[in-house]
């Protein structure tokens, strides 16, 4: 009987556990369990209505995730619990709760009526009033990790959200002991202890050389606000490390073996470098799902404006990690198909048993570079890098009677493209060079999405033979933790899973898209660094008057 | 047995006869036929291709609908034939064609596989080159003409389309005896006799202060232009007079009463000015349909930029007619619904018996002003007012992925109200006052619609009463022809049907649209008035792509 290691990867709508050999990553078995609440944007499960850009989880539903999909990956890989060597998880980031001093969510500790009681998920983008605070504060007062995350932190993180939490709700805020990464409270309910992992501290909770912002950072920006910091103070946690064993409790959910060592919590796309095998420095890991997260790793600090965040360690050992991403990407191709798309489309692909994002990408392989006359920014769920800014939305200029959806839909899937080349373009302008892209996650199994990509970015594209990347990385990281193999970068090279040079660029195609490219970025520009205000205007008008 | 007329319509897509009672304009009858070839976009008839932006008809398609649509009017208004004492006829313009001396369409000379021998219908922009270098000469040479015409003449006119007939074929060119408008060629086929109207030599062949632009400007142009002129000569007739009458040939086509009287020929829009009653100064006429014409009438001359163009004499005696326009607005709303609404919108509309457009147009009624945060340009057709260029495309700003069709199918009935009161706000500032607007044409049915408009531009809407407004104005004008009323003006005041101030502007919508139409104005000038140039530039990728 071979030893089996188990990643569990909390997305945005599902969690996926998989089952892999401890040994080689051979992946044995998977299963997914989608979340009963998916993403709660309208109103409280109890009813209660939500602003714009609110965006919660529910608890529950990730702990069904641990009960259902865990035992179900087991059966899939028809391997035994006692196989079991060890557990790991990854989750989307930043998402964070306030919890009890046990780690009890407050929407479970009889605030179930109350959105701020919630997980606010990383696309919770209700908080933007107060990152500019921050951000503007931060500048006044000269911050010194202001640098660190390209000059702007972001609504989606803990400082943000919790700031938002303080001004909304000041009683749970007294009543929160724990304000807490998701990635973190799923270790603790499974080792039973609280642990706090370097990666989220650095890249979420502005956590640099050794400390966290100040106090009276925190108080200037609203009186009280300084109590975040016992609620976030723990020992961090390096990347790697085990974080305890298995309590019997959840081994009873999830029917794996009591005590078995449980990997310190990762993030997402940071944990799928190292399933990728891609964490030299110019390799550019993108997870390419709803949004896209960037990582790479330099073997210097560099300031990169308009990035997420670089942390020492944060991706490996030893070297620079960097983070950036792109809001939208996925979702924005999902509204379309949704929101864009006549009948007949959805018609054609029932009755050849394809989905409508087949048909669509099968005609938009037929059109020349540039034949469709049109542009579009990706900012549909608005702009993480190097923009930094959710109050961004959706421009497409060019349409004319003539349009059709697949043109619309190429254009989107080209404007997702450019925010990388963006993203590229800053990171070398910075210093940090990007020689490869390296891609994980749904999207990859696109294959004219993943030529375009080379195309545009003129770089070879290598991709992950596994759509479980994640869960992989996390599952290489239970390796580790069992001690299977000495440290995270030898089991990488043992289980991490990817074809290198899946994609070459086209240099015909890539000079066609240069011409489209300066467009897009005279509109990235224009509507985002301050030449026309009209976007932050008309969510102005748009806030005022729902 | 009371004396009746008939008014017969040409628009873009079908003929339009109706049968009214001479003496009150009650309408007794009416009857559509459509074109067998529509608009000719893509191929010819007989297969050869057209390049991008060309838009042809079919002269057969029209003599269709006076022997088809004619006689069943009749037969629908349960009159008999002998009771017609006039017929008048108004087409849509510029829409322009090259013929035999006798008035034989070159198409069916011989050259029907030429696509330059068919009639250029007034929405072929293929010309848009042309016309920018006869603006451009025309600056250089401070051609007098050109303040009437708004400062730009359009590539939808007669100098235009006929540059590139020949510079792209100048054997047609040669052999093309007349180069006549289709309003003028329609009363040939009905009385033997080639008439020109003083309208569409005005307002689409610069003739100003009686003269065409000199043979030394055309030479200027092209060697060789200046042959254009016999081509066009001809003495030109007021508006209201008669052109003869009814031949034995037409008498049989329609079954009518041979040796009535044809009146003039007409334009669609400026005729229904008469069929609104809507001839003072300061109402503005809007015949809204797959575009929208504007036409009003001033006591002085005025040189408004971006004008389509001003005549004196032009739609009534003794008053200066403005004429402006808007490429596309109706059919903008159709394009969205052929191609980017979902298949739930039609099984809805289906169930319901509606029609799609209602279906989103009563979901859009119920979005507060702005809570859609959207703002669309209107240029999916190009834009004839008050930028005169047809390389201009659609934009839309704002999108999220909470996005709905609805929203953005009023973001698109919104720019085009934005659209008129950019034409308005520039006729005011040329000092021609605009008081009301007097709608007619197919759009006028969407009450919601209306009602926008009154809000944008916060003037009383008035609305004709017959949604066969165009034939109403010809049946008007047949009516003077026949001698049943002594002038235009007096027959206009015994028959024309307009409600006055159907609609009154909501204040609190007003000033809620005055913000969006801010982030028009600011789109509008960035986009077409050179700030960016990005959609030109989109135009010129995209043709060469093709």
């Amino acid at each position: 009987m071979s030893a089996v290691v188990i990643g569990v990867d909390f997305g945005t709508l599902s969690g996926r556990a998989v089952v892999v050999s401890a040994a080689d990553g051979t992946e044995l078995g998977t299963a997914v369990h989608e979340y009963a609440h998916g993403v709660v944007e309208r109103a409280l499960p109890s009813g209660g209505p939500l602003g714009p850009d609110w965006a919660l989880q529910v608890p529950q539903d990730w702990r069904d995730v641990l009960a259902i999909a865990v035992p179900k990956a087991l059966a899939d890989a028809e391997v035994i619990a006692s196989q079991v060597i060890g557990i790991g998880c990854d989750f989307t980031a930043c998402t964070v709760l306030p919890t009890t001093a046990e780690g009890v969510p407050l929407c479970e500790a009889g605030f179930a009526d109350r959105p701020h009681a919630y997980p606010k998920l990383w696309k919770h983008h209700a908080a933007q009033g107060q990152a500019d605070r921050i951000n503007a504060l931060a500048a006044t007062w000269r911050e010194p990790w202001l640098a660190r995350y390209g000059g702007k932190i972001s609504s989606e993180w803990q400082y943000a959200k919790a700031l938002q939490l303080l001004e909304e709700d000041p009683e749970l805020f007294t009543l929160a002991d724990r304000w807490i990464e998701a990635a973190d409270w799923i270790i603790w309910e499974l080792c039973g202890q609280e642990t706090r992992n370097l990666c989220t501290a650095g890249y979420k909770g502005i956590y640099q050389d050794g400390s966290y912002p100040a106090p009276e950072f925190l108080e200037a920006l609203a009186p009280g606000f300084s109590a975040l910091l016992p609620k976030l103070e723990h020992p961090l946690s390096a990347m790697g490390g085990v974080a305890g064993p298995l309590t019997p409790f959840a081994a009873a959910m999830t029917g794996l073996p009591e005590g078995i060592p449980v990997a310190i919590g990762n993030v997402d796309a940071h944990v799928t470098s190292v399933a990728a095998a891609a964490v030299d420095p110019g390799q550019l890991l993108m997870v390419m799902g709803t949004s896209t997260c960037h990582v790479v790793n330099g073997d210097h600090l560099a300031e990169v404006p308009g990035m997420c965040g670089v942390v020492r360690d944060g991706v490996v050992p030893g070297l620079w990690g960097y983070e950036a991403g792109q809001s939208g990407v996925g979702d924005i191709f999902a509204w379309f198909v949704d929101n864009g798309v006549p009948g007949s489309y959805a018609e054609e692909a029932l009755e050849r048993g394809i989905s409508v994002h087949d048909v669509l990408t099968e005609r938009a392989a037929r059109i020349p570079v540039g034949a469709h006359g049109l542009v579009a920014l990706d900012w549909h769920s608005g702009n993480r890098s190097v923009l930094v800014d959710h109050d961004l939305s959706g421009v497409l200029i060019g349409t004319t009677l003539a349009t059709r959806p697949e043109e619309i839909y190429l254009a989107l899937l080209e404007a997702t493209a450019f925010g990388t080349r963006t993203i590229i373009d800053a990171f070398e302008a910075g210093g940090v060079a990007i020689t490869e892209l390296v891609v994980a996650g749904g999207l990859l199994k696109n294959a004219f999405l993943m030529q375009l990509y080379a195309d545009v970015t003129r770089r070879p594209l290598s991709v992950m033979e596994t759509q479980n990347g994640s869960a992989l990385g996390s599952a290489i990281h239970a390796a580790v933790a069992a001690g299977a193999h000495p440290d995270v970068n030898a089991a990488a090279r043992a289980m991490g899973k990817v074809h290198r040079n899946a994609y070459l660029p086209d240099e015909s195609r890539a000079d066609a898209y240069d011409q489209l490219y300066a467009i897009y970025t005279e509109l990235h520009d224009h509507f985002g660094r301050g030449g026309s205000s009209a976007l932050h205007t008309l969510r102005k008008i748009r806030n005022a008057a729902r």
